[in-house]
């Protein structure tokens, strides 16, 4: 077939402002279906409040993106002492310039423990899109008062904390300058580094996650980028490529990977928000099947008990009683 | 906690009313959903026929659901002679009494090709409900003409839908009576259990998924049944539980999977229609990172071409470009 470069530009282009439109209407859906659930979330929360151990029943069925990073120490915590779950689209409640239904923040209630202090924690979660076509999830490290000698991450949360303060207080650098580490950044990167070899790292570092650095103002700008780019396209205009600058940016933020003491926070507040908290009554049933199906283990064999650990094969198919809970 | 086992139900009751609600929300937003993007995939179809082997550079990177399902031999197929795929939610385009905008067809078109007559393979899998609970999707075997000693599913096709339409033609049984199996449907369970020794099975067998089987009429009395329940709960009137004769039931549904040559037909179709069908531009632009990263490596050696099969990890962090598309 004979298409010329120009060609399969203009059918790119064409691919790119569709591609932007699917995402508008993704958008217009998230917001449109937050509005009709939040009284159905509210009203979820007043009833789970009265069945025991709902939240840890829930987290004992996590799906494998939160499930692989609970330790059996964190466990102990997340099971027994987790009192709710909320997650809010804050952006959508009190809407920002550049703000985006997709914003999420992620609270966790606990009980009285012996780990930490804390009642109360809360994480945040901004969607955002940076110039050089970055769009996701970045966040704050987010402390937590740890009892003596109970910290599960092992000082790393803190100097997390200590780290991004201290990187905000620094004077940004411009352009191709590049950035030096502070003193607490190298003191996280030798500790990440020292920890990496003992393997298992504590859920509660996911409090610690930055991801990539996008300002609230870089946000704005790179959305207004967009939208330039796309009139363009829309007028038919050819919109230029920065491509090139692209390649040295890109070292600065595997840098700033290492220094995350939780790279995988942006997946697991999607698995918490959008499959978890939605589906907590389904995980709910889960976990009370398996415990019936325990039960039946325990006629035959009264010894082996502590079954909890093994999932049934979950059962899509079959609710166990029309109320989609078993009993 | 001195909690009676009345208010345990009660509580149960207002969760599985709080479900039912949270269900009809999902099922506004799927219409509505829709209904916005309908237009859009329109425009996406009539860019995408100008990329020449568009739909099989996605297929190359279907996800896993799909994926583990196709064998090399109907690699070829896929790969090579897919021209289009289609999604449509028939029940929305023409709403039907019991209809669901859960219900897709699926539409692959194909080039001429050397192992089949047909241009075009459509199935259908409807959404629908049954009195014990059961919710999901149904189909019926879609046969294939394929060209002489081309079968892929070695007669296990033609062989499904035969027994298909003799399971359709053979008269109904009412109640606790055994079903029993017709001659075709003995002589498939047999083909099956012979296959099942060799191992892979074409992905051609996904046109023979049956599943649960659910007529109109049953689904239409179950959601009049799950209905009236709903009022009584939303009463205060206890629901009375069907369970005793459910165990029996169960038994033959176990029967008639067995005789299904594509138990995964309804996964496979959920994957499609949710994940292949609205990303394909993602996937699209997977298959050209990952040819990008196999010319790179071409640059450094040249004789380790077909590294097709491998895929890179996916990048969710960056899009290669802006226009969400890699050039």
């Amino acid at each position: 077939m004979a298409v010329t470069a120009e060609e399969i530009f203009a059918t790119y282009d064409l691919l790119g402002e569709i591609e932007a439109q699917f995402d508008d209407v993704e958008t217009e859906i998230i917001r449109h279906q937050y509005n009709l659930s939040k009284d159905l979330y509210v009203k979820r929360a007043e009833i789970v409040s009265k069945i025991e151990h709902f939240w840890p029943l829930v987290f004992e069925q996590a799906p494998q993106d939160i499930d692989e990073f609970i330790q059996p120490t964190d466990a102990q915590i997340l099971l027994g002492s987790i009192k709710s779950i909320d997650v809010k689209r804050f952006e959508i409640d009190t809407p920002v310039e550049g703000g985006d239904p997709r914003s999420v923040s992620i609270r966790f209630d606990f009980e009285e423990n012996d780990y930490f202090e804390d009642k109360v924690l809360e994480k945040k979660f901004w969607w955002r899109h940076r110039k050089d076509g970055f769009v996701g999830y970045v966040s704050e490290p987010v402390d937590i008062k740890w009892k003596a000698g109970k910290d599960l991450t092992n000082g790393l949360l803190s100097l997390a904390k200590a780290a991004w303060e201290e990187e905000m207080a620094a004077p940004k650098k411009e352009g191709k300058e590049k950035k030096e580490l502070t003193p607490k950044q190298k003191e996280l990167q030798e500790k990440l580094e020292a920890e990496a070899a003992t393997g298992a790292e504590s859920f509660f570092c996911f409090f610690g996650f930055i991801g990539e650095r996008v300002s609230a103002e870089e946000n704005i700008e790179a959305l207004k980028k967009e939208a330039e780019e796309r009139k363009k396209r829309q007028a038919g205009e050819k919109v230029e490529d920065e491509e090139m600058n692209e390649d040295e940016d890109e070292e600065d933020w595997e840098d700033e990977d290492d220094l995350d003491i939780f790279p995988q926070g942006d997946t697991v507040a999607m698995a918490i928000a959008d499959d978890l908290w939605p589906n907590a009554l389904k995980y709910f049933q889960q976990a009370q099947e398996s415990d019936d199906l325990s039960d039946d283990e325990d006629d035959e064999s009264e010894d082996d008990e502590e079954e909890d650990g093994d999932k049934p094969s979950k059962s899509k198919k079959h609710k166990a009683c029309a109320h989609g809970c078993a009993h």
